[in-house]
């Protein structure tokens, strides 16, 4: 189970303080949740997601579902003996994994749409490469090819034996392409869903439903609407909500003030960095993100300048002779130890170590970030 | 400069406990030397080094001439700074690497040979990717395909520019298929280039000779006698000697034998773990060798069962469920934290920690077995 106590709350927006307790310990909230897929941050250790700031991670029900298998996590003791990480951990239901491979494969997309005016938005499609039933989602493992099956009910009995100590309801995430009809029909099934998962669940996990509706506001209200009167700990916000920081602040904000204030608010999966700041305006918790490590494993370090975030591409020859540090108000460990030249050189001879080293950065640098606009909130300041 | 203080002598082999003292501190010898080829030991930072026991690194001059180029590592301040390691390090002169890529092109070889019997023995054949000249050796760069030229000269000036404590001499290793009459005519030719070497110098780090020669015995000594009787402040012993262990300590116990007990000698690049206590009781002082990382990299790690070294392939299925560490004994820091069953896991799912997980595991107990043999010498019993 969990607990969650708002200590401060903004005047001049809608951000809040608060305390997340779990099993695994207590975090301070709004918070990032460093993204640890496959029961690892990428190219870290459990120490050194501690070193970098590190609070609480999400792992991912349907990767370790088709590798190590939860039974193998379950024989380990769960994810964080296996992982040897001791702090909270959430997992992600899997849906939206499903759904975007099948999407991916259909389309060239992910969660965001870069559409080509050429396209036709198909109406109501369902992606090729799933079937959708009442029941759940039929699918192929991009290991073997065989056949799998994901529904509620068994996203939730894998991730009582993955032992998180925050579950998501399993739901349909819709395609960007989808029109309001196959949005509407895909919400219901979502909702019908979310029963099949609070019935099925036996663990005393925190369990969050997951507000959908893709980029239409009357379905967003509904879904937000419906998850509010169910029996969940808290509320994950999925889906697409449009192509601009613009529309997506406008959704959430809909989304968030049919929201019941003391539960926690967790933003699955957002895409860009400078969007941080808005999305804790609005009153989220906690918002996960794989940026600074998919970056830093191509060698890109990301700083503030100027305050607005910026990415230094280190893989870039102009930086061989320099002295600097990626930031020299930075504290993290690659910043105290190594130059941009150095890192630039380890780029460029393809070795391991500057994927490490980067990471680090861009982890310690977006958790600290986040632990100042705490402080802000703290002092009245946003 | 360096000073080298044989502290004890075994009375059961010709082992000796030294210290070898360099600008950039002391360490006990025997002693490996961890391998950072182009300026990095793959997959660590600098305090992964010392965190796993090591003492001493050795970088590869012909690498890190092509990438980055030794100016920028003289404009970062020389290669400690560069790679933040404050210990002593060496460099090879880039001779082995020059040619082992020509042959590595024309037969498919490295160091030793694996020659199918389907092969001819070439008398006297040179490398055909490189052109051998008495002033040194005409190739190609593996990057840009450029021509690039590296003799004694250009490699004491390259040398200095890295800024090692301890560098090599050129020299020319010569391909496992050559017979006598070329090894002697490239012996005669790497002992003119020592004394370029010699003249050239002009800083005050410490210059080691090399010893050639091949498989042929005569050619081993009169290389042992040249070089003694240069004003060199040490010896590496280099190429091949033959293609199993027997006659490589046989040859080595040669070779040994000529070289004043007083100056300290590096064996350079060892091709096996169970060569160690040979080479050590022959009275090697240091020897580089790649197989800790190497293997570890491609998730093997090294454990000793019944006082031998063997190897765990930790990609196999069985260890899946194992909650062990690699080695229950280890005090690295992998067996510190995380079990079999995890690493397995990471390296199925292709993730990057692994690699460092299990170079930790490997250099630590590589640097440890050596302690180890350190300890019996001083206590008599090797």
């Amino acid at each position: 189970m969990i607990n969650f106590k708002i200590t401060k709350k903004s005047k001049k927006s809608n951000a809040r303080i608060g305390v997340l307790s779990t099993p695994h310990g207590s975090i301070e909230t709004p918070s990032y949740v460093n993204v640890a897929t496959q029961a690892v941050v990428k190219t870290f250790t459990s120490e050194d997601i501690k070193d970098s700031g590190g609070q609480i991670l999400i792992a991912n029900t349907y990767h370790l579902h088709i590798r190590p298998g939860e039974d193998a996590i379950k024989k380990h003791g769960g994810i964080h003996q296996f992982m040897n990480w001791n702090g909270p951990i959430m997992t992600d239901s899997g849906g939206f994994q499903v759904f975007s491979l099948g999407f991916g494969k259909d389309y060239g997309t992910g969660k965001i749409l870069k559409q080509k005016s050429s396209e036709k938005i198909v109406s109501g499609s369902q992606p090729k490469a799933v079937k959708i039933t009442e029941q759940g989602v039929e699918f192929r493992s991009y290991i073997d090819g065989k056949k799998l099956f994901l529904g509620p009910a068994e996203s939730i009995k894998i991730q009582e034996k993955i032992g998180a100590d925050i579950i998501f309801a399993f739901d349909e995430c819709t395609s960007p392409l989808a029109d309001h009809e196959y949005n509407a029909r895909a919400l219901e099934r979502t909702q019908r869903w979310l029963q099949t998962c609070i019935k099925v669940k036996k663990s005393d996990q925190a369990l969050y439903g997951i507000v959908q509706g893709g980029k239409f506001k009357d379905l967003r209200i509904a879904s937000a609407r419906y998850t509010t009167a169910q029996a969940v700990d808290g509320f994950g916000i999925g889906g697409e909500f449009g192509d601009s920081t613009t529309t997506m602040k406008s959704m959430l904000h809909t989304v968030l003030k049919e929201l019941p204030e003391q539960k926690p608010r967790h933003l699955l999966g957002i895409g860009h960095v400078k969007d941080v700041e808005t999305v804790i305006k609005e009153g989220v918790d906690t918002f996960d993100c794989i940026t600074p490590t998919h970056y830093a494993r191509h060698g890109y370090a990301f700083v503030i300048y100027k305050s607005k975030w910026t990415k230094l591409n280190l893989n870039n020859k102009k930086y061989l002779l320099s002295k600097e540090p990626i930031d020299k108000n930075c504290d993290c460990f690659t910043c105290k130890n190594y130059t941009r030249g150095y890192i630039h050189h380890l780029l460029r001879a393809y070795e391991i170590t500057p994927l490490r080293l980067l990471s680090i950065h861009n982890v310690y640098a977006f958790n600290k970030y986040v632990e100042n606009l705490r402080g802000a909130i703290k002092k009245g300041a946003l």
